[in-house]
């Protein structure tokens, strides 16, 4: 088995330069992959064993033609061979019925357990465990002869028939030891990394035994048993489980129970240790200690569990004896965890205040420059082209959209290519120096609608605009050094989920708000094609009475951004079909003659493109579910395909647009480099026609747009940088903000738009960044291991967008709905992630019907409801004060959010706010640690459904899971 | 618990009529609902013992407070209490760890075990059970005021807020011992039948004991214990466990062990029976013997696990002293049939050669004839109410369609008003004589081409073409009536699965045909409408330079189903919406004017209602899974809305249509009673203008058809009367054979159309009139109880079907879009309920992502592969046939699809076709028993997921499961 670190330092050798995490996780970790929360468990000395191959041998065709056939397999979960139809089936959960266990055990107990066994080659293992008392010379000898007769295998290579891995095996003799070619070949070998080792569990009836014979066998040093394995591995157990055939399929039950046995990894570990068969039988007994029952008429038992998608954590069953040493510790602190993990960040030494002034900065930029070489190197991986592909489109879709809509709300003192350019400098300013250079500043949708107003302000006043913007500018950047300099950064331990989901859904539904109106707009002003509608395209002329054609104008193609004023003025023109108007005697005429006549390829092509973006997004995953988008290619192959996915989706949309030739807008990127404003130049003056004091004056509203950007870019940051996304170079919430009010005077001086972190853009950043284990045991779920954290792909990006100023000739074929199809897929991510939008789901769902959310098991449904719509108002609230004149205040609005919060506190017990929210940071200090652990000492079910309440939580992971399932 | 048959019985006496099944089965098969195909193991003496409740009372807040509180409850899957939410979980299979179940065996057979106890009250019980020798006399006082005092119970009433049991419990004193008002009121308590008992198990720690008491007693008469069970049904059994604080959580564990062995029913079934100690143990012990167990590491422990779909059969594990004298036969037989459910109708008497003339259709008028009475009793439920209307919409969307190819395909010499006729007629008499009448007539796709061809030979050959179809007809019925002489109908038993799936597959591909081709011809016909768009609708007029408006034509509305030749014939008009128009001195002048603007009602209402339909089939189920459709309604009313779920659709569509005032066509029925072809009368002269032998040559195309009708008929009468619809009644092929010969020279008298049975909505009606059970055991999946079978929902279906011919002026407002959606939801439900399309599905999954079928674990893929390329090719074939001058032989073609089937014999192992068809009737007699049975000796997982096996076979249940999850 492959190393989740091995397989990435194959792909990037920069990941040696990793300072923690990752490379330590050794075997035990890769087979135990623990939640997301559990990084800093692995201080303990877990025990790593090799991962284990274990395979099933059966004798079968007793008495006539007795050979051994691999009939099942095992690493994490159970493969077992379809006879039949020659393949292996689907991984999935073991399970027994319970007397097969019973009978092993007292199986094992009279029979034969040979520990260090110090045989070096299957022929002298034969000659070890069949010498049993009760075995006559006669039958040892049989008995010697059936052992080392070939076994036969399935081997399946992927994509070709599956072969049997031994063709004649009749014909195999007892020389016959070495690994065969087949062995080699077989691909299953490439999943295991150097040291993996295998179990041999050989199982049947055997006629000529009186009773029936088990041997347990651990090699000293494991040896390759010749043909025994389907995979050369070498051997560390063997199991030899023969006898009469009273017992029917017993064997093969017994044979299974000791391969799901060896397959425990607190079993194997106590096996590997053991001393005597007392250790043997003693670790048999810890694991039915552990098992879980099923009543039978509640279970269909031959049913076969799918793997789940969470496994239990192994740090939670240590061994007794480790259990002892460290046992409670060590769980009340995962448990504590699981709970707690959002919060770490609370406890983090980058939250904690100095005292110093700009304390907080230099204590970043030191944390920061340690990585600074990193954050170059680990951009080396495929997958951050993707990533710059699909994150430069969204980028010059919000730096298109944003700045037409900062031309309208300016009245053009401002437009598309200011927004182009201010997006690519100070986004690749930002990624230079920035403490998260995973976001990706944007002028966002609350800083535009603050611009909006100072801009009619300034009109209605009849003030020069630019130079008044530019003394807010100016005033921003000092107050916001103000707050670094004060490390008000710190107060971003008060942002609790609360806040974060009610920005986030804002943020979200402005998105899919603007996404859909775009759209809305694009279907009116661009109606579909259609033979015989004129609106845009073919008009069927009949020559004049007076046989004059000029009489006829037709539609401009360049006026096709003028959509509005779009007045074809007909004159003798009528509505048919191009070969029926031919056929009247009269000529088509119009640019849409010849284009594409299918009735919905154009609209169906724009709204069709979120569930297309969602499904290439699926198969990001990595072969997780069944995915539709996965069609019969190697592993290899579908997960490049994956990476690439919103790639090819954007290509596929653009390839299909051009090849039907349909009229749908495309991107249009200034032609020109100059100043949207005819006749001013690149620099604002600082004053222009505006009296002296008005500088000053300008420090009121850059009060309000402080708060603004203070609570978006540290909002943004606290998403971003959550715990869940395992980030290794943490976060740099002084230095960023102190990045985004540096750039504020600059931008401000140059007439650019203003910009900080956009939560929704910088999330899709960070999705197509994730690094997931590759290689995994059979049914196991790629784990997540983090995110590939660097500089480069966000420089790249916005290279990139500075570059496409000049790019307008192939920029022109991408189509606008492709576009804001993308806008649409990333706000509906966003906001279908967080754990608000559930609630407010639960409101529509009658209780019988709820899902079972661990936090509706502890906080009484209506509670859960009024939480909900309390966060219902303040989002409505929100929304309405964005909309309105009384915008200006939506700052302090946003400020209010942290308010009411604590008002909470008056509404909500702690216990039901640290299950809907979170707590506040002296609240939990104030609370001991046995009442803030609901109900511990009562139902005792705190653990149960660990796993739906962290993804219940999470952006990101739940995004991921969720686009694997739903595909 | 109510009884499937009691419920059914409360509402139709009709059932009391109903000779077997349903009504005889017991509590005990209430409890477990058997897979569709084990109806007759009923035979077997199952125990039928009253169902139980079981309760666990906890002992909570001891030293300081103790009190008891209801924490868990059982019937078939546990709900436990959510302490801090206040509320019931979602019902789940029960998981325990291993040693809870080994610590209450040595707790039972150490502690006190009453077997009948006479006790007749809560107080003698407490009495009784503190008899224990360990006690002193103070402590045994101090344990009975305890066992008395008043337990709390969370009782749930749907959509109210939750109540506490007992709001004062530390009030209740000794006395009280009548059940209280909350227990009466308990919506619980209308679960469960009259007879229904209770368990009582209490568990907790109780500080002032120094050994721990296990008590359990089964009292002699069942006793309602005053207000301990939350449900005032009287107790059978009664458990105690409490103990020194030892052992922790341990008490509650070990009762939750009690509750859920008490809920196996074969544990039950023991402990009834059971006369002391070792009797109880014994039952512990086999209970154990049958357990799951799944491994630690693999599954973690705390995950619910939701009711499975399918429980295991409970006759699959008897207790052991029945399966010793019946066991082994059985099992054998249930997994035979498991296989060969579908097949019955081998056996089945129906299909048996009498060896007389006509012997099968006197079998089958005199079979039919013993249920024509119940026939009409049966459809005395709202349900069919449902199901007419829904059939109704379907038939006359069919008799439309179908009359307008007709006339289409005869140049008018038959025509919708013919057709409308025709389904009315012959449909209503087919319902009342027919031996399967649930069979709904129409003129299907395949004889519609042979009428097509039949017409353009008899105008190339200048032939009187309804005279010749008259002998056509004649003939026909002359050769089926020989077939029905002859019992020729006992040939369907070669129709195997491929032959039905291969033609259910074409005739639901012409389903999902017709229904795209017309909704894209009415796109192409009705545009939607637009401001601007003048194709249909509202243009805007100039007045002319010489001031004239007359040159302006308007479309007529009359002409609307002209829609082909619909020219606009603009002069002076231009394409601006109204009020611009009116701004620039024009006339906005058009029927489209004063329409619906809205861009997307129009098709997007088209389109969208095979999902509707789709989501309202899904709340059919009744309340199985999470359905969109599910409001907080009371599970009655929702009941209620699932039955009329597609009329409800249609309505709705109706209504938004008319609200909307969209210009959508609608149904047109004819007007005027005359036959389409003008100047001849109803009756079809017998020779015309044809010469007299032609009335004989016309025996050759009558040939033709008559094994066209004969194979449409009656591989639609085989899927009709599949054994998996659980059908009373039986099939009538014969009969039905019989019915649609003597029809036949009725309709060609008339010049009607020919009828035959339409798979399609024949299906559509049987899944209308599924009857499912509705009280059951909280999680458990409503079972199917059969079809309502009788012959009224038929008739009412043409009777009104004949109505309409006068009811044009209601029927006007139904749009042709949703009419056509309910096409395209019947073809596409059929053609995806077959095993086929999973088949071909198949084709594009590569193999590790492939579901788990059970065909796929016995067959190899290539196999699988090979056989779905040959009747996809077949199918390609007889779709190629049916387009092309070739069609005559189609009919020979489908015969030509046994041959096929019957020659893949040569390709295929039996065991082979075993899995992916059945067998054919002589092939199945040649092969031994253990032959047909394949690798039985082997695997032994024959039974493995049969429930899949079942499922993939079916049409109708695979619909609904499908349906139900999707939704």
């Amino acid at each position: 088995m492959k190393l989740p670190g091995q397989e990435e330092s194959d792909i990037s050798s920069a990941s040696e330069n990793v300072p923690t995490g990752e490379l330590d996780s050794g075997p035990g970790s890769g087979l135990s992959p623990d939640g997301p929360l559990d990084t800093d468990s692995r201080e303990l000395e877990v025990p790593k064993d090799p991962p284990l191959f274990i395979q099933l041998n059966e004798l079968l065709g007793w008495p006539h033609a007795p050979e051994w056939k691999e009939t099942g397999r095992w690493v994490l979960f159970e493969e077992k061979l379809e006879v039949g139809a020659g393949r292996w089936s689907t991984p999935h959960v073991p399970t027994m019925a319970l007397p097969s266990l019973q009978k092993l055990r007292s199986l094992l107990a009279k029979g034969l357990v040979l520990l260090d066994c110090p045989a070096l080659s299957l022929q002298e293992l034969t000659e070890q465990v069949t010498r049993v008392e009760s075995l006559s010379p006669e039958l040892r000898g049989k008995l010697k002869a059936l052992l080392l007769q070939r076994p036969q295998h399935l081997i399946q290579t992927p994509c070709t028939s599956p072969c049997w891995g031994s063709a004649h095996p009749r014909e195999a003799s007892q020389e016959e030891e070495a690994p065969l070619k087949e062995q080699h070949q077989n691909p299953l070998r490439q999943k295991f990394a150097a040291g993996a080792e295998a179990g041999a569990v050989l199982a049947g009836q055997l006629g000529f035994l009186e009773q029936p014979l088990g041997v347990f066998v651990r090699l000293r040093d494991p040896v390759v048993l010749g043909p025994l394995i389907e995979v050369p591995l070498p051997s560390r157990f063997f199991c030899l489980l023969l006898g009469p055939p009273t017992l029917g399929r017993g064997y093969h039950e017994m044979g299974r129970a000791v391969a799901i046995l060896l397959s425990d990894l607190q079993f194997q570990w106590r096996v590997r240790r053991a001393s005597s068969l007392h250790d043997l039988l003693a670790a048999l007994d810890a694991f039915l200690e552990e098992v879980t029952v099923l009543p039978p008429g509640r279970w269909d038992p031959t049913a076969r569990i799918p793997p789940p998608k969470c496994l239990p954590s192994e740090h939670k069953r240590l061994p007794s004896q480790l259990r002892v040493a460290k046992g409670p510790s060590v769980r009340r602190r995962t448990s504590a965890e699981d709970r707690h993990g959002r919060r770490q960040h609370a406890a983090n030494p980058e939250l904690r205040r100095t005292g110093r002034l700009f304390g907080g900065l230099v204590q970043d930029v030191r944390r920061k420059a340690s990585w600074y070489p990193s954050d170059f190197l680990d951009a080396l991986h495929p997958q951050c082209f993707s990533a710059v592909l699909y994150i430069y489109l969204a980028t010059i879709t919000n730096a298109i959209t944003f700045g037409g809509l900062l031309g309208e709300a300016t009245d053009g003192a401002q437009g598309v290519l200011e927004s182009f350019l201010g997006t690519a400098v100070t986004g690749a300013a930002f990624c230079l120096i920035a403490g998260q250079p995973l976001t990706i500043l944007s002028s966002t949708g609350p800083v535009l609608v603050f611009e909006r107003l100072l801009f009619s302000f300034s009109r209605d006043h009849s003030l020069d605009y630019l130079p008044f913007r530019l003394w807010v500018g100016i005033w921003v950047a000092i107050f916001c050094l103000v707050l670094v300099a004060t490390e008000a950064s710190v107060l971003v331990r008060y942002f609790t989920r609360f806040t974060e989901e009610g920005f986030c859904a804002l943020i979200s539904l402005i998105f899919i708000y603007d996404a859909v109106g775009k759209m809305l707009t694009l279907t009116h002003a661009y109606p579909i094609q259609r033979p015989g509608s004129p609106t845009y395209g073919c008009l069927c002329q009949y020559p004049d009475p007076g046989g004059n054609e000029s009489q006829w104008t037709s539609t401009n193609p360049k006026d096709r951004d003028d959509i509005l004023s779009m007045d074809l003025g007909l004159v003798n023109a009528s509505l048919l079909p191009p070969p029926e108007c031919a056929q009247r005697g009269g000529h088509p005429r119009g640019p849409g003659c010849h284009t594409c006549h299918l009735d919905f390829c154009g609209r169906e092509l724009a709204l069709g493109l979120g569930p297309c973006l969602q499904m290439g997004k699926g198969a990001e995953g990595g072969g997780g579910g069944l995915n539709l988008t996965e069609c019969p290619l190697g592993g290899q192959v579908r997960k490049m395909l994956g990476d690439f996915s919103s790639v090819l989706a954007i290509l596929l949309g653009c390839g299909l647009d051009a090849f039907l030739g349909l009229a749908t807008p495309k991107l249009m990127v200034p032609r020109e480099f100059k100043p949207t404003l005819p006749g001013r130049g690149w620099l604002v003056s600082p004053f222009g026609a505006n009296p002296w004091w008005l500088s000053v004056a300008a420090a009121l509203p850059a009060l309000l747009l402080s708060i603004l950007i203070f609570m978006d870019q540290q909002i943004t940051g606290v998403i971003l940088n959550r715990a869940e996304y395992r980030l290794r170079k943490g976060a740099g919430f002084h230095l960023d903000l102190f990045c985004v009010a540096v750039l504020m005077p600059f931008t401000s001086a140059l007439g650019l738009p203003w910009y900080v972190s956009a939560t929704v853009i910088s999330l899709a950043h960070m999705d197509s960044l994730r690094r997931e284990s590759r290689a995994c045991a059979p049914g196991e779920a790629p784990s997540f291991l983090g995110i590939r954290e660097q500089r480069l792909t966000g420089l790249a990006v916005f290279i990139l967008t500075g570059i496409s100023i000049f790019l307008a000739p192939i920029l022109k074929f991408i189509p606008m709905p492709l576009l804001y199809g993308i806008f649409l897929y990333m706000g509906v991510t966003a906001i279908s992630s967080i754990q608000f939008t559930k609630r407010v789901q639960l409101l529509l769902i009658p209780a019988k019907h709820q899902p079972d959310l661990l936090f509706l098991r502890h906080v009484p449904l209506s509670r859960v409801h009024l939480f909900t719509a309390i966060q219902l108002a303040c989002l409505g609230l929100l929304w309405i004060i964005k909309s309105t004149p009384a915008a200006i205040i939506f700052p302090i609005m946003l400020l209010g959010l942290v308010g009411v919060r604590k008002a909470l506190e008056w509404v909500f017990s702690p216990q039901e706010l640290l299950w809907l929210d979170e707590l506040m940071p002296e609240k939990e200090r104030s609370i001991p640690e046995k009442g803030v652990e609901p109900e511990y000492s009562f139902s005792g079910s705190d653990s149960e459904d660990v796993s739906s309440w962290r993804t219940g939580q999470g952006f990101g992971r739940e995004v991921i899971s969720r686009s694997l399932t739903e595909v």
